[in-house]
């Protein structure tokens, strides 16, 4: 066997409490080497009652193999090892490395530990996470409610953004549209930034505590949160906490009195007077109006804490997404954590991170990151076709096995956002490509998010091109597209198949197929993103009744003997009981 | 190559921060797989001005090599990948898997990145660390300073010690033999626990914030600390939180009082009365007489870190060894760190974790552990000789990848301690077996501590044969081995390459050889564990000046044409220049 790939890492997603009582325990080997995995686990004080579960193969990507068993334990205080049986050899995978035979009599020794769960350490998710289906709104653009409170030179509500064009989307657009929101049937709305901002994108705060003049104000914001928990409809915001405006009063008085403003620590400055060229202070991204904030700084804590407590003690929100989360210190979203889940224990933190981001995943910080790349696979795969389902469903393998289960539950995911191009236009608008991509997201595990519009068929390329205003009139909407959306966010919201089912993949000949099982229930999505009809053959067992969710019409499925007929370019959910 | 052997991890052990600007990153490969591993890193918001650097080989373990690159950042805002070459293929390893070509068009999607070195996240490690040499005494054996303080039916000071035997020792005793530490050279001393407590280990607290009766008063105590800095010596505490006495105060009044005790949720109950048999609440390892304390409870911790910081406080103690510290929650620990390092930065925080422990080592919660994975490998190759030099420094570099390097160098290096045997009894007597191991331990990264009386030759199994009495009678001593480690102790202190150098090993031929380089100055540590002489041949350029520290005396090096005698068990300490 390929020994050099195996590996289990103690106390990390490969060994996470789920629970206060359950831990699940993953372990790698190479592709195919592997016969039979067993664990064998004991309370470390009473080794010699130890038991032995096989453990199942669950995923596979490229390189490798993963096996996982889901543990109930009455005492947590449990050491294990692993026994792999290979073609043609067997052995024991401890701490101590390979073993032809565990020494039972100095089993502290050698196996792998989890100490004991802590009830204060489970990563709890949101009790509602696995219900949610949300939907971000980049506010400038989804519709001018208020035309009182809109800026001067507004350009055309139906023109092309440049960088800076204002188009007059409101918080009192989101309120009137809420309706709309509601029938649609998402439950959770990100919206971008809303503070105080002279950006038409508000990613360049001037005031934490005050919502931005053109958005509206603080009655408005108070009734669109009360009208939209009426309808069932959490609240994300947007914290931009990593940088501020330039325009932002400590920055300014900064910029004014140099080191003698006694909020020069609140940024990192290089040298006096402040420079935008040569930048002499740290920016985002070396953006000169966008200075870093020092989230290390105790004023500055308590002063976005304090911002933190405000909106949600005084407007109830539910959560909170976290604008370029990576580069801002791990202490100080522990404590940001400890400040949101105190207020809230069920609102949700979603990181901005489009990189591993297991260190930010561990239960002490974020409940979830934004997906970016699986956005990336849906991409390469439903969009650009330049990977096949096989490479995709290894790709997805590959993620799912960074973070352990309640986290993969909690991940948003979506095709789109202010920060890609919109998916219709990466698919070249193959309106199917993208239904594809739909009829996957919304039968994935974790949060399925809509960038506003997707649903009717806005297209759009990077920044500002994804930002164009929502197209309010019923007749250019893309009705196909926008009653499969309904209908995609309607099963998912019913079926706990797609819920709260484990996840196995099963592609061939380049179709694409997901099992999604729970109790009795099971859920294949299967997609052709080709552009010839392929068959999908049922398991033999599972042929006794079956329901295609999507469509619906039977003269679409054209049931042999379990055989099915997906045509190109066109997704199934097929429901066995 | 075996691409499934290839392993980086970002944001760990494997990329971490060693200062604000110093950034140490890792990658794994199979043995003797690649040919020639570069690192390409570049500012993620300008990447195209990225740099290529060699990545060095620097250890090798049973299955793979290690190779490492240091860097020195101005902004540390990067992305980062691998090109690897292998006998017969070269490549790029990414966070998106093997290329065969980096996509710079889209290396945000590709790169692994190491978002921002926040200096609130850097770990340092207590700036003293490097000339740390410990010493560990179990208080109520290591002196009776004060008689008129012992307990009624103490056994004699030269008897066996039985479970449950007293024998006297106390501060008073560790203060009047302060000169002989000095002497020693030793600069820390960690105490096992010294607070109020039934037991003659003191494990099981009564009172946290009382010295116990028979180990003397406050007043001592402050002198001993005193003192003891007057000699440079820093003093650790243990500090036994996952547990307590069953006499302690809390959990008496709720064997009293049941659920109507406020302090039922001090602790773990599962159901009232409480019983011993069967045991109705949770005990550190099944003993009744020690309930685990609940450190989640908001009180509890409250109570402990007031202990914490009245310890460190009025007596300005230097730091805590934590007992059972892999079995309290993470959320506990950072506050604990938050808690000390707010009052003494340079305090250290070992924690007793016998496993892996990266979890704790990530720079929020421990600087350190008692590293018993070492003690094991010291066991199995000096002491019981089943493994040879080869596996032996194979085990070394296992471990130490499992770290980061600032955590190697605090890590808590012993032999023995009050939970082993002592290394000698391990030895079956055999003195040059633990002089090999001493050599070994005082030129190795981390922190080398002796445990009371090692040095003099005592010998005892597992406890309670490890805790007699420190038999202060120096015609009982082994003199050799006495003057053997004080002489070690010197070494350590006054050569820069043992305390700062880089670690590289090349045993050959069952001859360990670690290689300490730091600045120009080199040390090869030679050491000959088995029962035959055997030669040693320095590396030819390094030929020029040679220094045998240990011995001292040219006799013994038989220097011919760079080749040493490395007789049957010993060492040698080569210092080139």
């Amino acid at each position: 066997m390929n020994l050099e790939a195996i590996n289990h890492t103690p106390k990390s997603s490969d060994a996470h409490a789920y629970g206060e009582n359950t831990m699940h325990i993953r372990l790698r080997t190479a592709k195919d080497d592997a016969l039979r995995i067993e664990l064998v686990y004991g309370i470390k004080y009473d080794w010699m009652n130890y038991k032995t579960v096989p453990m199942k193969k669950i995923l596979t990507d490229n390189l490798y193999d993963y096996y996982q068993a889901n543990l109930e334990l009455t005492d947590t205080r449990i050491g294990y090892y692993f026994k792999i049986e290979g073609k043609e050899e067997s052995f024991c995978y401890t701490e101590g490395g390979f073993l032809e035979k565990f020494p039972d009599d100095m089993s502290y020794c050698y196996f792998f530990q989890y100490p004991y769960i802590n009830k204060a350490d489970v990563h709890r998710e949101p009790v509602w996470v696995k219900d949610a289906v949300f939907y971000q709104i980049f506010v400038e653009r989804f519709f001018n409610g208020d035309e009182q409170n809109s800026p001067k030179d507004l350009v055309p509500w139906d023109s092309e953004p440049k960088p800076k064009s204002f188009f007059g989307g409101d918080l009192k657009g989101i309120l009137m549209k809420l309706d709309y929101l509601a029938e649609l049937g998402i439950n959770g709305l990100y919206l971008t930034p809303i503070f105080e901002s002279p950006s038409n994108h508000k990613y360049d705060t001037v005031d934490y505590r005050e919502i931005d003049k053109y958005f509206g104000d603080k009655e408005v914001f108070g009734e669109l949160v009360r009208k939209s928990h009426e309808k069932g409809i959490k609240i994300i915001l947007d914290a931009v906490f990593n940088h501020c405006s330039d325009s932002f009063a400590p920055f300014k008085d900064v910029k004014e009195k140099g080191k003698a403003s006694p909020y020069h620590d609140w940024f990192f400055i290089e040298d006096y007077p402040l420079s935008k060229n040569p930048l002499n202070y740290q920016a985002f991204g070396y953006i000169s109006y966008m200075p870093k904030l020092n989230t290390s700084n105790k004023e500055v804590k308590k002063y976005l804490f304090d911002t933190v407590r405000y909106w949600m003690e005084e407007f109830d929100i539910d959560g909170w997404r976290l604008d370029v989360s990576d580069e801002i210190d791990h202490c100080f979203w522990r404590e940001f954590r400890n400040t949101v889940k105190g207020i809230k224990e069920d609102a949700i933190i979603i990181g901005e991170n489009w990189h591993n981001a297991y260190p930010w995943l561990m239960g002490d910080q974020f409940d979830s990151v934004m997906n970016y790349p699986v956005t990336k696979l849906c991409m390469d795969y439903f969009a650009r076709n330049i990977i096949g389902a096989k490479e995709f469903e290894k790709g997805l393998a590959t993620l799912l096995m960074r973070y352990a289960d309640q986290v993969n539950e909690a991940m948003l995911n979506f095709l789109d956002s202010h920060d890609t191009e919109r998916f219709l236009y990466t698919c070249k608008e193959n309106k199917g490509y993208l239904m594809n991509a739909a009829a996957f997201l919304f039968s994935y595990i974790g949060i399925p998010c809509t960038y506003y519009g997707t649903e009717i068929g806005m297209t759009g390329a990077y920044d500002p091109g994804c930002r164009r205003g929502f197209d309010w009139e019923r007749e250019h909407w893309d009705k196909v597209l926008y009653d499969f959306y309904k209908k995609l966010i309607q099963i998912r919201k019913e079926e706990k198949a797609l819920k709260h089912g484990t996840i196995s993949f099963h592609s061939e000949n380049n179709l694409f197929i997901m099992k999604r099982s729970f109790e009795k229930e099971t859920i294949y999505v299967v997609i052709n993103n080709t552009e010839e009809d392929k068959l999908f053959e049922l398991p033999e067992k599972e042929n006794a009744i079956v329901k295609e969710l999507l469509s619906g019409a039977e003269t679409r499925v054209e049931k042999v003997a379990g055989r099915f007929l997906i045509p190109a370019v066109s997704s199934l959910y097929l429901k066995t009981v």
